[in-house]
């Protein structure tokens, strides 16, 4: 195997690989809108048919309820370790669309930077791999490990399909590690590797009243208005402290001890650096945790949406009939879905004014997920960054949710190595998302040490194994 | 004069009314939506040749700096009393558009009623005056009375050009007494003459904190979201007595003695009438009112929409960057707009969260309005709803608020005669609106009897002009 010679073929291809991501992202995978559907089959025909030239093995569209996934593998290494590596390549919706310079879906290139919808989440990203496969697949006409690829289309709706497909598939996504670049660096400079992603809970929370709109002059103050119900059912779910006040919805957090605390601080921005990331003046939330705590460490609610009556222009003169807001729960450590999904609907069933009615839709569940940095692949992934980027990454923590890293862990006993290329300035889930094209490139070395070192170093695998207890 | 003769034609020429009513509802003339301006200026060309077929004079419309007014009068009985007729042909939005069993604008007959966003509230009933004025001017080439015809195109916009375009005409605009039937009967054989109108505070209360929507697992828990903060401060409008927690709000609202409050509830209906129209199985509200009173005498704060964050199907997983809530205050008696926009300015800048900003912009201003029982005009209409509708009607409060009949007090001096032809299931501002087809019959002959008995009791102008300071 000849690092090198791939290395180089993938810098001599480097605008080819821009100009077909470019063609990635401007399919409208948007997978929370059924509108789309057409779009994310036809995404999924082309990422499939990007596998196949580069030379991936037995690549197939899996159908699921929803959106389909697209494997490919590469397995004619017997011996060598095998990489699961798993991207999404649906996006999240493009709206406010009036806040973006350029279409979302008509990606451009200004400076450094891709601008479009997935240009970063997670299109950009997962394809710095499908590059460093084929840089190797060209070059050697082999890969350095065994690889096993799944790229889905229902990330951002929580991969409510992902669970059952995995167990379906159980011995035949058996891998030794799993490797996923959706996650952010702390700096165009400072690489770093997650070891820990919240989990998710999404809901939606719907409050009814009356069976039509009603006339706001003539049954205003006499008829309970159930968006100003939503409002007060919502803003009572956190105390003055910055605690969700849902009883029971701490019990389970994972405490850590004061010094421990103290290092996971420094390996996270200060409330000053976290602030300009945000770009507010203040932070808020929960006392006693800086702002980097409370993203990774405690749990959080956000209110992503209310659809509640007009929202034209003006000012209609009624009481709407009902509306409904979107709950994004995170959840910390040791936080499970479903129990804190029972806790959330008691509690909202017991606070619902009794003048309407309340009805709780869940959306998504993803457990939170921590992964130990001294496993080797950990390790080679830190070497790899190095390779790559000249620095050594920092081990953090990421407040996001990927559904995929619980569920490997969970059902095929594999840690995740969280390799992500995103920067705090890349807008993702926001208008204006982009790619820093620097990270593409840089991000494609990265992949090919970390593929190359982990086929080297074989003895880490038995090492591997048995800390995990075997599989 | 022959009422006779008039009320003849009006009978046989009801189908061809009907037919011109659906082609007037057809025009989709949402004042609140820019997009429906055009809509609205053809809608006005329509209304004025309409009011030059049926013989009216010195037909005009009225540029305004928003929608135009369609303008008509008939002043050829020198001597006789003059009667302003005021409606409107602009109509409230038509969403939610989903829950329409037929398209808003194009209007249907299904039993008794015409369906169609606008054939209540106000085109079925200002249509009523022209067809009756026509039927005057075809059979006796007159009226009974003079007459000044002001057709609006921006009560649902809470008429932000009335005011002014009253104040410059002054002089032109000189009447007896004012006629508006945009109000509702208790029942279909039970009329009803309002004494008294809610006013109305309408604004945009938009809540803002980072510059673009973030990503709610990287800064979920560290920064203030608006939506949730505009919630807190919505929620916090309402203190649990059902009253409006805005320091000052309730200081110059009309206190009602037990007698006058016991007359007065005696003209509505009781709480489970209320409830049946209202079409909800319990109440709300402010303790120590029933329901007709907490609509009628009371003040109220509906909140008629939130738009924030995303709205689509399924979740996104973000902190929106803004937020925007709908606020309509209905003001009771002795409130005054401006005097309750500053306790409310003051108030929500005083709650606003230190983390967020918000900002206030006023969408209309409308005082509330009460009418004299006893004025003579009443007196006609009471008699002539008799002869319409073979029922003596009720005089009752309305809830709602039309601004022409503050403006009209208090910068003409006159009253209005609220003459409604509404009934409580005409869903006006919702979904299905509908007429009650019997109702324009029935109403064109009380429009008739009205202008009759107004032109033939002249006695009762000097009285009125008279008792009301004279004009």
């Amino acid at each position: 195997m000849s690092l090198g010679a791939a290395l180089e073929y993938a810098r001599a291809h480097e605008a080819a690989a821009i100009r077909e991501l470019r063609e990635f992202v401007r399919f409208p995978t948007v997978s929370s809108q059924p509108q789309h559907a057409a779009d994310i089959r036809r995404c999924a025909a082309w990422l499939a048919r990007r596998l196949h030239k580069a030379g991936l093995d037995d690549v197939r569209i899996v159908r699921t309820p929803r959106h389909p996934l697209v494997y490919a593998e590469w397995l004619r290494r017997p011996g060598a370790p095998t990489v699961l590596i798993y991207g999404h390549y649906d996006v999240q919706p493009a709206d406010p669309l009036d806040e973006w310079t350029a279409p979302p879906f008509a990606p451009v290139i200004r400076g450094d930077d891709l601008y479009g919808r997935g240009a970063c989440d997670d299109k950009g990203q997962m394809f710095i791999h499908v590059q460093a496969m084929e840089a190797c697949l060209r070059t050697a006409r082999a890969l350095p490990v065994n690889v096993k690829c799944i790229f889905e289309g229902e990330e951002e709706i929580g991969s409510p399909d992902l669970e059952p497909l995995i167990e379906r598939h159980r011995r035949a996504l058996r891998a030794d590690v799993a490797l996923i670049s959706d996650t952010r660096m702390l700096a165009k400079n400072r690489p770093a590797l997650s070891c820990s992603e919240r989990g998710a809970l999404s809901m939606e929370l719907e409050v009814s009243g009356p069976k039509h709109d009603l006339h706001s002059g003539n049954f205003g103050g006499a008829v309970h208005n159930p968006l100003q119900a939503l409002c007060e059912m919502v803003a009572s779910l956190y105390d003055r402290r910055g605690r969700i006040a849902i009883p029971g919805f701490y019990a389970r957090v994972r405490h850590f001890s004061p010094p421990v605390r103290a290092a996971i601080r420094r390996t996270g921005p200060g409330d000053p650096g976290f602030l300009r990331e945000a770009q507010v003046s203040r932070g808020w939330g929960e006392r006693g945790y800086n702002l980097y705590e409370r993203t990774t460490l405690r749990p959080a609610l956000s209110l992503s949406g209310i659809a509640g009556g007009y929202s034209g222009p003006g000012v209609k003169g009624i009481i709407p009939a009902r509306a409904v807001a979107k709950l994004n729960f995170r959840l910390a450590a040791d936080q499970e879905p479903r129990e804190i999904e029972a806790l959330v609907r008691r509690h909202l069933a017991r606070i619902t004014p009794p003048a309407v009615r309340s009805q709780v839709r869940i959306v998504s569940r993803a457990s939170p997920a921590v992964i130990d940095p001294r496993h080797p692949a950990m390790r080679a992934a830190a070497l790899a960054f190095r390779k790559g980027f000249g620095r050594v990454p920092v081990f953090t923590r990421s407040g996001g949710t990927i559904p995929a890293v619980s569920l490997f862990q969970k059902l095929l006993g594999i840690p995740t190595v969280l390799m992500g290329f995103a920067l705090p300035e890349s807008r993702i889930h926001a208008p204006n998302e982009r790619f820093h094209l620097p990270n593409f490139r840089r991000g494609i070395a990265t992949s090919l040490w970390f593929l190359h070192l982990l086929g080297k170093d074989a003895p880490w695998l038995a090492t591997a194994r048995a800390s995990l207890g075997g599989k």
